[in-house]
């Protein structure tokens, strides 16, 4: 299943996405329906909606340095456990809506990450029962502001507004997800290409290193690292991350104003 | 104004309080009222009810460094700008709910620091401005367990569940905030006791900074910094967390199982 946040005629819905030959269909989600529609009605056209981030995360964790492509290509270290930092709600955005460049920053940079989409209450939870939590996946731009890492904490490098693009969709069912490829396009180059069975730490692992201390909730999300070939976007570019089964993330780099 | 949040019978609901000298009394907030209750009904007596963080922040953003004594007293260099970092809404519990100290950690610490509720969305705010957008200001523990801090990027170190009490409640209309008076005890012991006029970077400034990046809406938190003091608390221990004018932070310490 495919879930979507949209907005159609002003209005913010979620649905769910039914490929149909003339243009996939939204479907209201939920037992309880949609606003005026019940559940399963059709509520428009996928080209008819704009998509919104596919969830509305109050705590997006973010996991550093989790894939050996990267670790080889920068010369640092094996981690001992899984590096954590934050990305506050502010920096999400969802697919098509512009990356704003603060003009500040020399050097924006994009990273795709597979980004895991909570389902349910999730504290203390061990690896074998972490799958459990799991609502889905989704693709994400872990965008940071390369000269800011020097202000030592990544607040500002890593939770300016824009800075994680989140989308297409949440997809509940994807191939397995340690064998997923993650490419990432600069206009129509590749730039980033590699295969999550590069991670480290794996989804159950992380999933549980993470919620032995944060109690996470619904519609948090869990960034799990970037493979190697990380680099700099400007303002005009556009950045796409796709991800088998998963769909393509696509949004323009702007200049913020 | 003083404006809670509280649980009465199981139900949530936002207050204003009004002095009494039988105890002080919650009125329904806002115009609206509150569930059941007009607005400006009585609701309880403040001993009634159970006090929570006094707002529900999704983005909690932080300014290390911030006042003269602590430099000082830690050697440390004076900051060029403000040093941001995060905490996320999990680490965020009231007056009275216990801190809990994960049995991984050698050394919990207590930071006392002024607390700034957002009240509009701030976005690009001009130090002349901020006021503006300040709902008003509350006391809060930025607990910090200390080892963790090795790891880097402070995302542990801050960000675990419960170490970000705040409360008792958001007072509208404070005493001048930069001539406020910090007092943290341990048990009765005072441990930090300092004057907000210690701040490098004060509130206005603060929040022009923050905003320049971080897009704030109504009831997000911006803390400004500790003063000198900070140091151990363990599994027993009581700490307590003064601003005047802005009455008293108190949360027990525990053994996270």
């Amino acid at each position: 299943m495919r879930i979507i946040r949209y907005e159609l005629d002003g209005r913010e819905g979620r649905g769910v996405l039914e490929p149909s030959p003339t243009g996939d269909l939204v479907h209201a989600f939920g037992p309880e329906g949609e606003g005026d529609n019940a559940a399963g009605d059709v509520v428009a056209r996928l080209d008819e909606v704009t998509l919104l981030a596919p969830c509305d995360p109050r705590t997006v964790v973010c996991v550093g340095s989790n894939y050996a492509c990267q670790l080889e290509e920068k010369g640092r270290p094996w981690p001992e456990r899984p590096a954590l930092f934050l990305k506050a709600p502010n920096s999400v955005i969802g697919p098509g809506a512009a990356i704003q460049a603060p003009p500040e920053v020399e050097r924006l940079e994009y990273e795709a990450e597979l980004a895991v989409v909570i389902g349910t209450l999730a504290r203390e939870v061990r690896p074998e029962d972490a799958m459990d939590h799991v609502l889905g996946f989704t693709c994400a731009n872990d965008v940071t502001a390369h000269d800011w890492r020097a202000d030592g904490q990544w607040a500002r490098a890593k939770s300016a507004d824009t800075f994680c693009p989140l989308g297409p969709w949440i997809e509940t069912e994807p191939p397995e997800p340690g064998s997923l490829t993650i490419t990432t396009r600069l206009g129509d180059r590749v730039v980033q290409q590699s295969c999550a069975d590069q991670m480290i730490f794996g989804v159950p692992e992380i999933i549980a290193y993470v919620t032995r201390w944060f109690t996470l909730r619904p519609g948090d999300v869990v960034l799990t690292g970037s493979p190697a070939g990380v680099g700099p976007m400007v303002p005009g570019d556009r950045v796409t991350v796709e991800i088998d089964g998963l769909g393509a993330l696509s949004n323009p780099v702007a200049l913020r104003r």
